[in-house]
C-alpha cells in the first residue's frame, strides 16, 4: 500500500472479536500481528518474567499494592515500568515494519506516528456474550459480568496511562460494530487504511 | 444492494463534512438524500411554517419559553410537537424508499428499523475549522467557538429527545474520521453497508 511503514491499532470491547479482526487484517495485508507478543518482548527488555506480566499487567489494584512495596532502581511504580517497557516495544515494532497491534494503548503510544490508523471495535451485548460462550477458550460462569469487568479494567488501564478516555470517538479514525462480521469489519478497516495512506505518505 | 428498503443515518460534528459525505453516498447509491428537507415535510404535516421550524427547531431555550406561552391542542410543548412531526416524516421516508438521512436524531428514530446503518462523522479540530472557513456558506467570526456551540446544541437536542448520548460509540455501526476525505469516507460507509445488508435481509 505504501513503501513506508504503517500501523493499524485496534482497541476493542471484550467479546467484540477485535483480536480476530486484527488477525484477519494482518493476514490480508501480509504484515505482523501483535497482541500478547508485546508482553513477551516487553518482559525481555525490562527483565520481568513473561508469566508475571501476563498475569498482572492489567490488575492495577494488586499492582498498586505491590508497587508500594517493591520500587525498583528507577523509583517508578511497577505498573509504570511495565507500561513504559511496552511503549518502547510498540515503538520499536512500528519502526521495524508495518503491523497490526491489538490493545496496549497503542493508539496513544503511536499518537505522533504519521501513518497510524486507530480503530475501536465494539458489538451489541448479545453478540459479545455468544462469542465469549462459544468461541473463546475461557470458561466463564457469568459472561455479562465478566465482560463488564474486563472492559472496566481496560478502560481504567487506558485512562490511567494516557490521561484520555477509552472508547471516545475522537481517539479513533474508525470505530466498527463487528456484528457486520469479522471479515467484513476487516475489509472496512482496510478500505479506510488504503485511502488514509494515500494522504499520509 | 437489496430489494428491501435500507437507510443510512449520518450524525456529525459541525464542520466534519458529514452532510457532503451523505450527499456523496446518496449519489453513489442512487437513493434520496434528506437533511433540511425533513423540516419542510414536518412543517407541512404539522401545520408549522417552514421558516419557523428552520429558524428555531434546535434553539430549545427560546422554544421552551415559547412553549410555556403557546400550548396547542395536544397539550404538548412546541419543541416536542416539532420533534414528533419530524419522527413521523423520517419513518415515512424510510418506509417509502431507501435513503440517506443526515441529523435529526434519525439513528434513534429508526432504532427498530431492520436495515438501518447508523454512522457518526467527526474530524480533527483544525480540519473542521478549515472547512467552516473555506467551504461553508456562513460567515463565522470565531469558528472554534461557533463549532463548539453548534455541537453543544446538537448534543443537547439529541440527549433531550432520545434520553441517550450523542456521539457515544455504541449508538453507531460506524464512526468515521473524515480527514481521510469525503469520497473515501463515503466509500468506507458503502462497504460497511453492503456487508451489513447481506446479514439483514
Amino acid at each position: 500500500m505504501t513503501s513506508k511503514n504503517f500501523v493499524i491499532t485496534i482497541a476493542r470491547e471484550y467479546g467484540s472479536g477485535g483480536r480476530l479482526i486484527g488477525q484477519k487484517l494482518a493476514e490480508m495485508l501480509n504484515i505482523p500481528f501483535y497482541d500478547k507478543e508485546i508482553i513477551s518482548m516487553a518482559a525481555e527488555q525490562s527483565g520481568f518474567t513473561e508469566d508475571f506480566l501476563h498475569k498482572h499487567d492489567q490488575h492495577k489494584h494488586w499492582l498498586n499494592f505491590l508497587s508500594n512495596v517493591f520500587i525498583n532502581n528507577n523509583n517508578l511504580p511497577l505498573t509504570d515500568q511495565i507500561y513504559l517497557a511496552q511503549c518502547q516495544v510498540i515503538k520499536d515494532m512500528a519502526e521495524k515494519s508495518s503491523c497490526v497491534i491489538v490493545g496496549r494503548c497503542a493508539d496513544h503510544v503511536l499518537a505522533d506516528h504519521p501513518r497510524c490508523v486507530k480503530t475501536f471495535i465494539h458489538a451489541p451485548q448479545e453478540q459479545k456474550i455468544q462469542r465469549i460462550l462459544h468461541s473463546y477458550n475461557e470458561k466463564v460462569e457469568n459472561p455479562v459480568a465478566y465482560a463488564a469487568k474486563i472492559d472496566k479494567e481496560r478502560a481504567a488501564h487506558y485512562n490511567y496511562f494516557t490521561l484520555g478516555k477509552w472508547g471516545k470517538i475522537s481517539n479513533y479514525n474508525l470505530t466498527v460494530d463487528s456484528s457486520v462480521g469479522i471479515d467484513a469489519a476487516a475489509e472496512v478497516i482496510m478500505v479506510y487504511t488504503e485511502n488514509f495512506l494515500k494522504n499520509h505518505q
